[in-house]
This record gives C-alpha cells, sequence and structure tokens, in this order.
C-alpha cells in the first residue's frame, strides 16, 4: 500500500563531489509528500495549504548520481491527534539499490488561525488505508 | 552609486562540473535586488511584494567555486513608467575577476489585482538616485 | 523538431509570491538541456561533462504555480565554431499558455584543459538536425 | 563553545506557505558545517572534500521567513572512530527564538577510494575542543 513517485535526479542537484547534495533529498521528500496528498487524498482535502513539516530525518545509505532514476515509496507509518508520520525510502529505480531512508512529521495545520487543528474524520480515514510498517 | 552585497558560496550552489551552478547565480541576483530594496528604497516602499521580475539574463564570464567571497553590484539602469531595469556584476572579491553580467527587468506590480501599476513618485525618487550606466 | 520535456512545479520551487520564483525556471531550462543531451546526441556524445553555460535569458510572460505541468521545448537556434544557442519555451501542459521564453549559449568546454573546443563533425550534424526558427 | 554562523532568509528560500521551505534549513545547516570545517580545522585538515553525510535529522519548531537573519550554532556531540555527529540549533538573530534543532552524523570519507576512513588524530582532537552537549 505504499505510495511511490520517480524521480530524475538533475544536474543542479549534484554537488562538487560529483553526487546528489543532501539538501536534494528533501526536494525529492518533499515531492513525493505533495504527490501523496494531491492523489490519496479526497479532493477536497488533500491542499498541501493545510499541512506543515514538524520534523524530518534522512539516512543517507548510497550515493546517487546526475541522470539516475529515483522511486520513492511513502506510506503513513503513525496517525496522532493533530500529526502524522511518513515513512520514506529512496532506491535506485533500475537495481532497486538503497539509496536513502527517511522519516517526516507532518501537521495538520490552520494556516490562517496559525496553529495545528485535529485530523478530521475523512483524511483519518484516507491516512489509516496507507499505514504501513516501517519501510 | 552602485549598491554593493558579499555573497560567500555555498556548497550546494555548486554541482558535479566542480563550479557554481548557473542556476545558483540567479539567487545570488534575487539577494541583491532584495537587500536593495530594502536598504535604497524609503521605509514604507521597500516591500519585495510590490514587484514581479520580467525578464532577466545573465552572461557567465568566468567560473566561480566553493567558498569564493563573490561581490554583486547593482545599479539602475532604465526606468519606465510601470517597470524599471536592473545592472549587475558579479565579481571575485578579493581579485576582482569578472564572474558574471546581469540584467533584469523588474515591474511593479499589484499582486491583489495581479497587474503591473505606475511607479510612484516616490519611488521613482529613489530609483533615479540609483540610476547608472551599465555595469 | 523541437525538443520537449514536462515537468511538475514542486512545493519547494514557489516562493512568498505565492508563485514559481524566478530562479526555478532556470532548473526546469536546465532540465531540458540535459535531457536534449541525453536524448539527441549520439551515445558518445552527450556527457554534460562537456558544456558550459556561457549565457542565458529568460522572459518571464505568465506566472506558474504549484502542482501546474508545465512543457519545455527546445530547439538549436544558432551554431557557431566552438558554442550554439538554444530557443527554449516553456507552457502550461493544458492550456498552452505561455509562461516563459529563453534563450541560451552552450560552449563546447574541455573541463581538464578549461577551454572550449570546437564542435565536432558529428555533434553539429546533431544539433544542425534540431535547428529551429526561435520559438 | 559553540561555533556560530549567521545566515540572511533569501526570498528564493520561502515557499508559498509564506514561510521558509523545510528544504532551506538543510542549506543553512551545510552551511554551517561549511564554515565549521573551515575555521575550526588546522588548514591541512578543513577541505570539505573529505567528509560525507551519514544522516541529518532537523525538529522545526518555529517558522522563519523572508528577511529574517539566523544565527545556526553547532557542536560536536559524539566522536567515533570515523565519524562524528553535530548538534545545531538555529533561532532568530535578534529575539532568541527557538526556530529549529538538528542533529547531524559526517564520516571522514575518501572519494577516491570511496569508503570511510578513521578520524585522523589531529581532526579528533580539533573535533575533541568542540564538543558540547546537545544544543
Amino acid at each position: 500500500m505504499n505510495h511511490e513517485i520517480r524521480v530524475r535526479v538533475r544536474f543542479c542537484e549534484t554537488d562538487m563531489a560529483g553526487h546528489v547534495n543532501n539538501t536534494s533529498y528533501f526536494i525529492y521528500l518533499e515531492e513525493a509528500r505533495g504527490k501523496f496528498f494531491q492523489e490519496v487524498m479526497p479532493d477536497d482535502l488533500g491542499s498541501a495549504g493545510q499541512f506543515i513539516l514538524a520534523s524530518t530525518k534522512c539516512d543517507f545509505v548510497s550515493q546517487a548520481y546526475f541522470g539516475q532514476e529515483l522511486k520513492v515509496s511513502s506510506g503513513v507509518s503513525h496517525i496522532g491527534n493533530s500529526s502524522f508520520s511518513f515513512t520514506h525510502s529512496i532506491e535506485a529505480a533500475d537495481t532497486g539499490e538503497r539509496i536513502a531512508e527517511s522519516e517526516a512529521v507532518v501537521v495538520h495545520f490552520n494556516y490562517d488561525a496559525q496553529k495545528s487543528e485535529a485530523i478530521p474524520r475523512r483524511l483519518r480515514d484516507a491516512l489509516e488505508s496507507h499505514l504501513v510498517p516501517n519501510l
């Protein structure tokens, strides 16, 4: 029940060490969550505008390189009252080589009021249908 | 009457060619304009929120590298009815080596109405005091 | 004979003005050239490692937004001795709305010797087969 | 014994939510480590070219905004055989408001051999002189 996206490493996402810069992985992970919200959420719930990232962690297992196609898999690992957690893995799309493992805590957030809000029932249902063990 | 800022090249702004990636120069140039607006404009005029970039060009003369300190000089080269132009140069701060030359056209823009607006008198005065020939 | 890619605007490519930041367009344009080289060049010629960007310009016609799919079209507009030029257009993939127009001058560059080199015959042939009038 | 840098938030580091995008914090943290290496390391040891990031985590405590000056404090929290850990905090430079807390594991890495290497004595000495409890 994982959600998957593919990304191809851009030239500007590399650095002078010849590999993908560490900051670029967080771009890929944010894109994975954005597409998760777009595809998984009910139409009236999926706006990125109602979430805020509270924490994220990434373990860099193997280096990735320019032009490489990466598969970013995402699942929901925990659902709390007003926040929930993603577990992500990044693999080489062709060989399956593990590139990185990540977690992220996302808060259901009201930007107008600038405060967190309880996860509504329909969002909770959508998240629950994508609960996975850690990737 | 040029406005100057210093930027130090970040590691993630380089690419696998070992030099500063072309996209990073536009980050430096945007920062130069942002600080120009903050420092040069009258207090009640300087918000970045009232401008939009219409066009920009950059000629890459010499490569720059990680850790290098760059001097970005900016002046106003033209003032029209609702738009004005910047001329920028980027040099190595220590040697003065020319790194890049740039131009940018900025429009006075009303984001609420989503349309351009004539440059008000006091903004025009501030811009005129920084008119320069092309750098 | 244009070369086309599709890109989807990432959240981090927007800025607080609510639209795609100007620096992000240069990311898309670099990606377009990178894929052009990968797909159009003979196998033994297509490395991004043998080119360097000499100049680029972008006119921002309409704003683009998060999640929007963009079509970036690229053609070769001029071939010189050691350099050649791209003409690019960026359009909304669904409506065809013109978003941006760009040009770029690319130099055939020997990074080991750190100097430009004449465009070899087979590269010239590949480029000529994609000559277009300005987009 | 913390190492401190100041960064000013760039316009392109914000996103359409109106605040600093999560990926931008990792840019600031990488810059903090880069300057730590430049300033703290013995001259013959400080190259960024001999380190690779193994893991990083960031807790986002408060939002930051365009133009804000941030203080990024860094200390060494652990030294292993071939790796060591940073503890970072990011605060508003004017008010001291806590913006983010971060950890990073860095490996002493031989890029030619593409493998980790034991931390040499003089690097260890330099790191030990900046050991701190978690920030």
